[in-house]
């Protein structure tokens, strides 16, 4: 099995009431591929980054078993940066920066390994790019999923049904499936988003946890109540990474696997955000990963005596 | 065993995108001992109503197996009265007229039989009046679970705080908790909590579900994902009730029995949210309530296969 990460490879600098992290990386296909990386080793990333970014960070991604040919270099441009502030709650931030940089004209290319992947993540991108790379699949990968955001549909929502077509799962958060569906019942929203094509739907509710809808099947995990948020960003990517990580590494697409992935998508953000950037996700070794889903086992689960 | 629910008995009026109630019976007392009398049987309310108040609705009480005589009828006084109106999203509401009446003079009384119960559940009031209750007590309950809000923690702090010395669980919402305890991490507040005695608490969230701390155990259930919520009014009161007419009902008090509890809580609110006021509390037969425990199941539970 193997499994393509469409997305971002970018520079971040975030302000927390604990702290400002400088210049360090970040980007959604980063955060994702790194965090899937904890449960499966054979990741494509597709993504673009300018002069400035440094061939080590590549080195260590390689490291992980993480394949980069796909990271075009543009060699007279500059990384897609975003730099943020959160407030006291962790809860919200303000975007102080953004500079789209080479990403502005990321026109992705594959290469021939993944081209071939069973399983494609597009991550959160304008919609054209995400079709781009659906149509350089040499077959139609067994799992598709995706990430968009409310941005996209504000000024790309024709282009971003084009895609949804083609999607197995679809991952977006409460207000963007509202946005989508039209619908505040996320019920109901779940039922308009699936007549657009996605037959699984995964919305992530931050620190509530995320929903997974599939016909009329629902399941839902809570996040894991913490103690300290050091530093938040990245934390839905590597959700996302997780999940893929775990179907890719079980290579079975059904409902109860699709839980599982939930619950290993949560404890990887669980970890995440406990220091800045993708620090944690690079010290994580399967016992603390067991460790950590085996404290979600015993968040949620209960001994019904129905009588 | 027996239950005794000191609260309000009220009249309601509500305004909701699917139309107008009217004038009909509410308040905490109410939907907690309805909901309660769903799973166990020996229930003595205690509140104060007015004239107004029609002896039939307290018959009905009655044929659900509720003592009322402690509910104390104040002859040349109006019942309490709470008009208010929600919004679209029916997360957010806006009080139009709140008449205290006969609540503003409430100085309970217990009869002998309400004395004498292994179980106190102190509604929302007046931290004095809930003292008051506690005092009244033949001996200590083995459980006193009590419910407060925001408005107490703004005037009445100090005796707010003398009860809860008293108190074995405290349910109340997340903001609620973050106000007494000053800390925004639910798990910080909580520790903070347990010092000002409670054992147990509960943390309500909404649409987002319910936590359970105890010492560094902690639970989490969600509210089930509901296609229409019709009149979201009493929802926490029929949790609260739910959950100690379990607790009631099994007669053991550990983590495992609350865990089941909050999940009977949640079945009961998840009901309540689909009529005008206790409607549908009057309607839920045993079978019923079991299909949507299962649900509960179904949306919580799953295997993990670890290795």
């Amino acid at each position: 099995m193997s499994l393509t990460i469409v997305g971002t490879v970018a520079f971040d600098e975030l302000i927390t009431p604990f702290g400002q992290s400088g210049k360090i990386i970040g980007g959604s296909a980063t955060y994702a591929s790194l965090s899937a990386s904890n449960l499966f080793s054979d990741i494509s990333i597709v993504s673009i980054i300018g002069a400035d970014f440094p061939e080590k960070k590549l080195e260590y991604m390689r490291s992980k078993g993480i394949n980069t040919d796909g990271i075009k270099r543009v060699e007279d441009g500059k990384t897609f940066f975003w730099k943020g502030e959160y407030h006291n709650d962790m809860n919200s931030r303000d975007t102080l920066i953004t500079e789209l940089n080479v990403l502005e004209s990321f026109d992705p290319e594959l290469p021939e390994k993944a081209r071939e992947s069973e399983y494609l993540m597009l991550g959160n991108l304008t919609p054209a790019v995400q079709m781009k790379v659906l149509r350089q699949m040499k077959k139609r990968p067994k799992l598709v999923i995706m990430d968009t955001m409310n941005f996209w549909m504000d000024i790309a929502m024709p282009e971003l049904k084009e895609v949804l077509k083609e999607v197995d799962l679809l991952t977006i958060n409460d207000e963007e499936a509202r946005q989508l569906s039209g619908e505040y019942s996320l019920v109901k929203a779940a039922k308009k988003i699936f007549e657009m094509g996605p037959k699984y739907l995964v919305i992530k509710k931050g620190e509530h946890g995320a929903l997974l809808f599939h016909g009329s099947k629902l399941f839902y995990a809570p996040a894991l109540p913490l103690e300290e948020v050091f530093d938040p960003t990245g934390a839905g990517d590597t959700f996302a990474g997780g999940f893929i990580g775990h179907i890719c590494a079980s290579d079975e697409i059904s409902f109860d696997s699709m839980k599982r992935a939930i619950i290993y998508g949560s404890a990887l953000a669980s970890f995440c955000v406990e220091k800045f950037g993708t620090t944690k996700l690079l010290e994580i070794d399967r016992a603390e990963l067991h460790k950590r889903v085996m404290r979600f086992i015993e968040l949620t689960q209960f001994d019904m005596k129905l009588n």
